[in-house]
């Protein structure tokens, strides 16, 4: 049988075809008036994208490495900072930290859920000398959510305390509002809603965060943003960028903005994921985040001595499709379907009806139909209620 | 909602990838030993496609081009042919013959039949004078398939009648087998199960067609195979190729290769037309073709009261996915989905899964998750089988 490869993964996600044409061109030179200007236009489209009228920065680095960046150019070694951790990401912000002797602090809750609000604003009242919460919009490890609207709320309140998210795999599959919400920095990156390859990360900093940077004491250069502020204002990031990325990027914003622009793009995620939790639920496979659920991709635990390895490898080897498996502390333990980007009804529908027939070859019992009968009622249901 | 663009029509069909990304490369002169090296390779590909150790022709045509390329380098004016016709392609035959002066003979059937061997074995007898039998592999308009097996054996007995087959929907969709059949003459199209662009055709002449062809009076020049034969023996047509599918169609017959030759392609459309036929039963879609269907695509009637074209429209304007209405006599009454070609599980499990959507939206009532459920059991009580 033909076996089409298809990527279900939280990142990299399916490419748009624009988004594949447009990074195959020839290469331009970047020091060009040609460049500077799709630059230009790409920087103002990824300030629509994140919903802010602050500086995004364009990097030629993975989303890692635009973690790294935020956290570099707002703290000085040594100052606390406080990560919260459900999960293999928040532990990214722990392990980060740490190699620049920051003073880390850590707010710890079960994998699978968020940390609340309540217990942040708590801390931070216990803790006034934390100079910024790290956090995930998406944690990815898990498919939980953080409400970073509540956390924003109170961290625009304490003058000393910025809030950093981590809205990689997050940023374009679920609300976030940048600047409304007060967040102070925001990294993304390239390979999860955007629909492009990796290569690419953004950062987006409000002036709490550039007046931080300006007196940060860590040291960095490559992800010194205060320099990459005055280059990529004339169109020009400081060092080589990543040119065929950074063209394939005013596609995949082009994408965005014909779909109806980000909004159309979450609420396109959004329904996929309801669409995948109904199934899931009518199939018998328990979420992971049951109470926290995100958009951007849902992870489930296999039913009953099922192994998830198993249903991982038959997605695989027998029609193609890669979901990911599980990381860190729930490594082997579940599969994880992603939703963020350019995914539609009939890719859902499609790997739900593949993930039926491999349940069905493992084992499981269920009426066969299940899940997809009841991923259609959820997207009827949410079509006739916009 | 995003909605990718899907094409599950009986030609175009979806591209292969390494089909797209060979017809995009820098073009090719075709008077040069690079090219007459492509195009040598290709033929002998082509020559597995169809089985046979015979000359495989490659023009720069539609298939209907090739099919008058057949007709005329058979006959010559006047000459009686008969046609088999139960649907619009079979009546493409009697259309060629008549616009070149044959004596044109028909058979017909209803449509959605085939007209059965025994009766092309009687109307021979009566009738000695038929210098060719046309015929489909597969007829498009109703997803009829003739047995071509028996119909070969009719002709193969009577020196003065060849057989030509349309097999240009059916050939890598349908089991052929152009030599140990006997069958004379076979017309193929690229944009059918090969996953190429349209815009070529490929014509299989026996040893008795050729002889038919130097004898041949019908008047042709840019059809004319004699010259062809000769031209394309040394790596070159007589006129300007189009170059770059000729690059596509190596790619094309490499991924036949891989996936285990014709034999694997043609399992693969029987597999995902089984779990359509299945699904239509479940869902209350009578065949067009229950008795004689083929597997290159399922045509099949709306159920009650609904409207065709309603689905189709649906399913476009949802979802993306174009399905074929009817055509001829079965206009507006029909829908007809692909299985030739570029096809996984994964899509026709997710096309079955939207036609589900759109027939709930339409008023019809079944279980919801029904047609899935069939078309999975479907495909693992083939799976097992094999």
């Amino acid at each position: 049988m033909i076996r089409k490869q298809r990527l279900f993964t939280p990142g990299p996600t399916a490419l748009h075809p624009a988004v594949q044409e447009a990074a195959a061109r020839p290469i331009l030179h970047h020091r060009t008036d040609e460049f500077r200007e799709i630059f230009r236009h790409s920087a103002l489209g990824l300030k629509k994208f994140l919903k802010t009228e602050g500086d995004v920065l364009i990097l030629a680095c993975s989303g890692t490495g635009a973690m790294e960046a935020a956290l570099v150019n707002v703290l000085s070694p040594g100052e606390a900072m406080l990560a919260l951790v459900a999960g293999a990401f928040g532990q990214r912000w722990v392990d980060i930290g740490r190699a620049h002797g920051m003073d880390v602090r850590t707010l710890e809750a079960p994998w699978g859920d968020a940390v609340p609000p309540g217990r942040v604003a708590e801390a931070l009242d216990r803790d006034p000398t934390v100079r910024a919460v790290f956090v995930q919009l998406s944690e990815s490890s898990t498919g939980a959510r953080y409400d970073i609207e509540a956390l924003a709320r109170i961290t625009r309140q304490r003058p000393g305390t910025l809030l950093v998210v981590d809205a990689i795999s997050g940023a374009g599959a679920m609300a976030l509002d940048t600047q409304a919400w007060g967040v102070d920095v925001v990294v993304v990156g390239s390979q999860k809603a955007l629909a492009l390859p990796p290569g690419l990360a953004f950062v987006a900093l409000g002036p709490r965060a550039w007046e931080r940077a300006e007196a940060a004491l860590a040291p960095r250069f490559y992800f010194d943003l205060r320099r990459e502020r005055k280059a990529q204002a004339g169109g020009e990031p400081g060092f080589t960028p990543a040119i065929s990325l950074v063209v394939a990027l005013r596609s995949a914003l082009a994408f965005v903005e014909d779909l109806g622009g980000v909004d159309a793009l979450v609420q396109n995620a959004g329904t996929l994921a309801a669409m995948t939790r109904a199934a899931a639920g009518a199939l018998g496979l328990p979420l992971v985040a049951p109470k926290d659920h995100g958009d951007a991709l849902t992870a489930l635990y296999p039913p009953g001595s099922i192994d998830s390895a198993a249903i991982v490898k038959g997605l695989k080897s027998e029609f193609g499709s890669t979901v990911a498996g599980g990381q860190g502390a729930l490594k082997g333990r579940i599969l994880r379907v992603a939703h963020l980007g350019y995914y539609d009804t009939t890719d859902t529908l499609g790997l739900l009806g593949t993930l039926e027939i491999v349940l069905q070859r493992l084992g499981h019992r269920f009426p066969p139909g299940a899940g997809v009968a009841a991923a259609e009622a959820e997207y009827l249901k949410r079509q006739a209620g916009r």
